[in-house]
């Protein structure tokens, strides 16, 4: 079970930029700070505009802005706007869904209230809540890449 | 966020077994049943026995019966065991991350909790829970494929 990189890829883009306040920020600066392609958050920061989740501005000392208030976005709103498919199964869908037993199936209940327990842990947490302190992101952005960890190291 | 057609399988199984208490099951029933790869479902039901989920017994008159006792199977535990990663996003795991703030990231934290969520709330049924009324569950196995949903008929 994951999130796609495109949900992936918006939080920490909705991140760095409630992490930066006081201005716009730049497509190419966000891809250096976390060493993902340019070309992917493009599309990303794209679909973000659409939603109105942020706003772009074109020219010189354009970018890019959070469009709502950081401490009304919730972690789960973004989620579901962002991933293609929250259909965690096959009969989550009429449009796929063969099952014959899906009419009286209690997994599916099962999977449905899984899957809004996980939704409604995220819409506790806001932008601004996961942002914390933005200094101390700002430090680690700025910090080069990430030390390798311990599980790489092994020989 | 999807789970993978092998967990899918893997707990369509489980329910069949369940809702058929006093005999052995076979991967070909399984399979037409649902009207799912018997090939597919053969690996699903390999990596149950493996789990001692199941237990299978070869030869003439052989098949496959739970292994456990179904009201004392919890939901999560299938999905853990089958899902073959449940990092959501690329940090949850050392092996691949290469987020720098991953360190001081709350958003990691948020999203550790909402999966924590999902499977507590899997956890919260057992197999036999799910299965309720067996002999509702078997009479639509038997009744031939699914009617095609409303949205398929759509001109």
């Amino acid at each position: 079970m994951q999130l796609t990189w495109f949900t992936d890829y918006g939080l920490r883009l909705l991140l760095f930029a409630a992490a930066h306040p006081d201005r716009r920020v730049t497509v190419a600066e966000v891809a250096s700070a976390y060493q993902i392609s340019r070309d992917h958050l493009m599309k990303v920061s794209q679909r973000l505009t659409q939603l109105e989740m942020i706003h772009a501005t074109r020219g010189r000392g354009g970018g890019l802005q959070l469009a709502q208030d950081p401490a009304s976005l919730r972690l789960g709103a973004v989620v579901r706007a962002l991933e293609p498919d929250m259909n965690l199964v096959e009969c989550f869908s009429p449009l796929t869904n063969t099952c014959r037993i899906s009419a009286a199936c209690r997994l599916k209940g099962a999977l449905l209230r899984a899957r809004r327990a996980f939704l409604d842990s995220l819409d506790e947490h806001s932008l601004a809540d996961v942002v914390g302190d933005p200094e101390a992101l700002r430090a680690l952005w700025a910090s080069g890449p990430a030390p390798p960890d311990e599980a790489s190291q092994r020989p």
